[in-house]
């Protein structure tokens, strides 16, 4: 009945969610009663509560995976080509999770331009606002906070002055960060921030959120490409009877409340971020030590999930390091790079020091096995 | 730890599961870790299997709840209006299920028309025969098994035989029905059939899947209106590397698996059937010894979730009857229906003769309270 012998997820999500967070599964309920009904409101409050957009935001949750969140908010909140309201979005792109947004926005039927940066360096502040000043038709940017791809820390900070300062909208996927990093409503002017239950929040998967400046939500009325993905209609039928349209993932959901009860407890945001950081620390001091290479710099790393560079010494067999480190009970991440042949390991989820250095000692130990003197690259 | 404090759902779901269904949620798995993607294979072959559609079909998962899963395999198995492929749908509506399915085809620009009876009255074999020898544009007859709205079984192996004698092909919204009603695609020609973990099958929420034609599903690349919801895409995907594109819901699927040892331990659908189908007769027999009317005639209830009208005495008050059988620890349903005020009572999910005992004494009880003689409408 516990958990305790399962291997540590040191990978992106799914993660390692505390036992507190599996037992809240552990009942069943009616989606339209009082009690669930009570509940539900209560994760989305604090949601608003943790990004201080109380005021300004409404929060509105989307069963499925954060993508399906990151989908709804771009059909919701940017209008379809044929409605006649000029609506264009500019996509910053350095990882996979920028190309799925502009893939999202293909399919949907949203104008769209991109602006790509290579994997490891975050995008050119000097060319978001030379495109936003050259095109006019521009209504909306669209931005990764912290790019899972390779683990990069994007200055969202600067990229919401700048899209505030000439006038734009801003949306964010927020899935890797939110949580974690710093996010405040009050210093990222936003329309839209996507994330979901199982990154930094800790939750288990099958839902995300979106929150959502309510002055912008009220006019998107009509724009969703899809029923499912139609927050518009989600946030009003939710406003009306705290319902969700279709059937929620109850347990889903009681297992999220549980965990913003640890969130809360471990200090909110600071506190995770506090923990997070060390676990990073740990990790790249480590690993360096070991000889592997980090791809990114150390500023722009986010203590999320660090990508390294495959290790030269032929005798260094990616898929046998995986499942000897599995066997150990340390399951990390295949990399997901075009620049570069990588692996990655996660720093987020239920582990602390003890973990960390657990996951050194059974590096070492399989790089011994494979006779593998160094990582490096 | 244990769910023996919560209260019997006696709805459509979420609905009441095992303990040992929800026990299996007490891990964490990786979504790219060997030991997931073989439990994510086993439970797609057994969806397959108990469709006996293992020749024939592939088994396509979905995030989310069911109508993502609907929507989903209606936007890729239609082709929209400007796709040159003359595809226009029929859809077969006597509830609210069947709405939101013409619903769908609108957001997703799909040609359709809609054959309409009362929620009480199934579909005319007669006028949907005409309807397709009529209009030679409809490609897609679209229909609902078990109406989930006033609970009722259309004859959908008259409906696949109209439509497979008129060469057209079949879409099923099988949610209510799929693992308690027989289903068999070798009596049931289909291009798409779609339900949930958490109907019949007993599972949680958070999940859906379609059960697809392999012939029909390749021809399908391009036609989705969504990323999240193309079943063409995530079938291609998986097929690679028996992965899910986007965040499964971990946690739901192993839960699946459990629920499906289960329904394998009572016999599979024939099993089940039994079960329901007694649960059914006790609950029908109760309430009319009270004084109720169900909606339906006996010959077309299936014995999934039952609709009784409203009793006509004045001091009956559906939400204190409501809140009173709660607070029994009897959850029921509220109606849906557009021709005459009702409210619902399930007869699935892990309930027996003793859990539908007790709600028909619970009810007898709070009637009494309520000073109501008779549920007499």
């Amino acid at each position: 009945m516990t958990a305790a012998k399962d291997p540590w997820l040191l990978t992106p999500g799914p993660l390692t969610t505390s036992a507190a967070t599996k037992e809240a599964m552990l009942h069943d309920w009616g989606s339209r009663d009082a009690q669930f009904i009570e509940t539900n409101a209560r994760v989305l409050r604090r949601l608003l509560d943790i990004a201080n957009a109380a005021d300004t935001h409404v929060c509105v949750p989307l069963q499925g995976s954060g993508t399906f969140t990151v989908e709804a908010a771009l059909g919701t909140l940017i209008p379809p080509r044929d409605a006649n309201k000029d609506a264009k979005a500019l996509v910053l792109i350095n990882g996979a999770y920028g190309k799925r947004m502009a893939q999202i926005l293909d399919y949907a039927g949203r104008d769209h331009d991109v602006l790509e940066t290579p994997e490891d360096t975050p995008p050119n502040l000097n060319d978001l606002e030379a495109a936003l000043k050259s095109d006019s038709a521009i209504t909306h940017v669209v931005a990764v906070y912290c790019e899972t791809t390779a683990g990069i820390l994007n200055p969202i900070e600067d990229i919401a002055r700048i899209t505030a300062e000439n006038q734009r909208r801003l949306i964010i996927d927020a899935m890797s960060a939110f949580g974690a990093l710093p996010f405040d409503a009050s210093a990222i002017p936003f329309d839209g921030m996507m994330a979901s239950s199982n990154k930094c929040l800790e939750g288990v998967p099958g839902m995300g959120f979106a929150i959502l400046r309510r002055a912008a939500l009220e006019q998107c009325q009509g724009n969703a490409h899809a029923l499912s993905l139609d927050l518009y209609d989600q946030w009003r039928a939710m406003e009306k009877n705290g319902q969700w349209r279709f059937t929620p993932p109850t347990h889903v959901i009681n297992a999220f409340d549980a965990a913003l009860d640890q969130f809360d407890a471990e200090g909110g945001a600071a506190g995770r971020h506090a923990r997070y950081a060390a676990n990073c620390k740990i990790l790249v001091d480590g690993m360096r030590g070991l000889g592997f290479e980090t791809l990114l710099a150390d500023e722009v790393q986010a203590p999320i999930i660090v990508t390294f560079k495959m290790p030269a010494d032929p005798k260094f067999d990616f898929q046998a390091f995986y499942d000897a480190l599995g066997s150990r009970g340390y399951v990390i991440y295949p990399g997901k790079l075009t620049v570069a042949p990588s692996f990655r390991i996660g720093c987020i989820g239920q582990l602390g020091e003890s973990e960390m250095k657990g996951a050194l000692e059974a590096i070492a130990e399989v790089m011994e096995e494979m006779g593998v003197e160094s990582g490096a690259p």
